[in-house]
């Protein structure tokens, strides 16, 4: 997508066949656009795990690109899995993506070429839920006023950032930009990292997207007085049942939007997909991050990115990452394939080549 | 309630009699504890206004003793009472505590004698409610092994910061200590101006509760684990049929209570009840703060109080600060007078002289 005048990606190849890739470090967001280079499988599972870069697509395309680095370094391709599969515990597409490279390896694949065909399918994927999930906000806008927006609440950044390109949540939003529908997204500012605050608007307010930044607490109060239409969130794990795990907060808007009659739709590519489990709540594991991170806001000030303690010293946290919105609660899920009810039969229907016994 | 070793009230007179309120400049905490001198109304105005006192009853104990410095100040009390409620629209203590001094006033009382008649009514009213609630804190550690704490979940500070002391949804959770119950308190940060993370955590930090911080996300997911017993939030306005207005999130909070079969209870003494009012969500007047609240963080970098910048310059924002949970989701209300169901007819059953007609 567009930064400035100039179009990126997420992650790109130095040179051709490289070792080293190349990531925008998304923590200097939105107050520098910083370009790093990860020259090898350490640094690579540093930036992962420190989230240089984040997002259920992109983690997936890092770390293939590891994979990759690790065969350059000469690495048991095994223990460098391992190491990678380490960095965050909740991500599918992590699994996912090392999997397929183990996989390509075991085949003699070319571990570039196929690192590089995991972060085009990314790419190509995120479009195709553009082009499915534009069609819910089209239907929006045909029962609207041209003057009125159509209203859209997202949660964390499930954008281009997220992924390769486009995003997931985002996609939908920047394709019926294109089509010229008046479109307008309330962000959630998604503590305790504000990925909403610092990364969706930046990605928003780049495209030239009209957004406006709210706490995590307001959305409840905008659905109670008609100010949402949809909401569009990603996903970090979803499960054979339509169990949407994904950032912290995620479910409390579900509530909220079930409580109020509006559609709350989950966008991903199938590889978030984790079709080994079904009851979300209890088979999703959930990351425990540091409380470092909710003691403190990070953000700039005298044009330096600095940490400011919220808290008292010495407060006691808890800071979990992700929780799970039950398929009951999801109006539908959005996938490169199309769009269809949070339900196995409805998944599977999608994915015949996932169904049991298949 | 205790700061070190010393007991303190959330406001006082300098001396009997005397013009000068002091109050503790809560926006300075958890840092600092900074006693301030509010020598006459327009001080006291623009403390309430800029939030060095805040909280319900705060509010209204604080404003009663503006209309103490307005008689002081020779000044028309009409326009001093249109100036103090002019502060915070949707506190209802507010206009309660302005009308009451009015009132005394049409009526030849000593006006010192009322502020300080107020201040003393809330600090009874709250201790009222704690032993009132802390029943329904008993009657959970009874079926709990005595190793395990009761779980409470709070939502911002209706604590004694946001009275005159022990506070509200606090009240019964002192009381409980009092007993010997093991109690646990998560607290919510609350943002954007997180009054959970730097007004409750510092207050049951100071009187030995165990508490832990989390984000605003954090609630539903907690809730959905069984790692909370009872929601205990305060009130800043309301309704006759038990409709809570509170600070923005709790409708969240009170969905995922609601959802898991948690038991959700607002503490208010009744002077928070609007009787003039029924449907919260239509009749609650919300305030619309200044966005830099949300896109700034106030928090201590370098031994100094600084604001970091959150988002990108310029962003828009929508900065609701309170919403209405309706009393359909309200497992109950506690008072100085009990606990009752959040319905007109439990209400109207505590308080008989507000039935209508009556």
């Amino acid at each position: 997508m567009r930064v400035g005048d100039k179009h990126f990606r997420t992650l790109w190849p130095k040179q051709p066949r490289s070792q080293c890739l190349q990531i925008i470090d998304q923590r200097q967001l939105p107050h520098d656009f910083v370009i790093e280079d990860l020259t090898g499988l350490q640094e690579t599972a540093r930036a992962i795990a420190d989230m240089h870069v984040r997002g259920a697509g992109l983690i997936g395309a890092t770390a293939a690109y590891g994979m990759y680095q690790a065969q350059c370094e000469k690495r048991d391709l095994q223990s460098a899995a391992t190491q990678l599969l380490a960095t965050r515990p909740t991500a599918v597409n992590l699994r996912w993506a090392v999997e397929r490279m183990l996989q390509a390896a075991a085949t003699g694949k070319d571990l570039y070429e196929e690192a590089i065909a995991v972060a085009n399918e990314d790419a190509n994927w995120c479009q195709r839920i553009g082009e499915h999930g534009v069609e819910l906000i089209r239907r929006i806008a045909r029962q609207k006023d041209a003057s009125e927006p159509v209203n859209i609440l997202t949660h964390c950044n499930a954008g281009w950032l997220a992924f390769v390109d486009f995003g997931s949540a985002t996609a939908p939003i920047y394709k019926a930009q294109a089509e010229g529908i008046n479109v307008h997204v309330w962000v959630d500012e998604t503590r305790p990292r504000n990925q909403g605050a610092q990364l969706t608007m930046w990605e928003l307010m780049q495209q030239n997207i009209p957004c406006t930044l709210i706490a995590d607490n307001t959305g409840g109060h905008l659905m109670q007085h008609g100010m949402v239409d949809i909401c569009l969130v990603g996903s970090d794990r979803t499960t054979r049942q339509g169990d949407v795990g994904n950032k912290i907060g995620t479910y409390l808007k579900a509530l909220a939007a079930y409580d109020n009659g509006i559609p709350f739709y989950a966008a991903m590519p199938s590889s978030t997909i984790d079709w080994s489990i079904r009851d979300g709540i209890r088979e999703i594991p959930i990351e425990q991050r540091d409380g470092t991170e909710l003691l403190h806001a990070r953000g700039l000030h005298d044009n330096r990115i600095i940490e400011a303690l919220l808290a008292p010293a010495g407060a006691q946290t808890a800071n979990y990452a992700f929780d799970v919105t039950p398929a009951r609660l999801v109006t539908g899920i959005i996938t490169e394939r199309g769009i269809c009810d949070a339900a196995s039969a409805a998944l599977e229907s999608l994915y015949p080549e996932k169904q049991l016994g298949s």
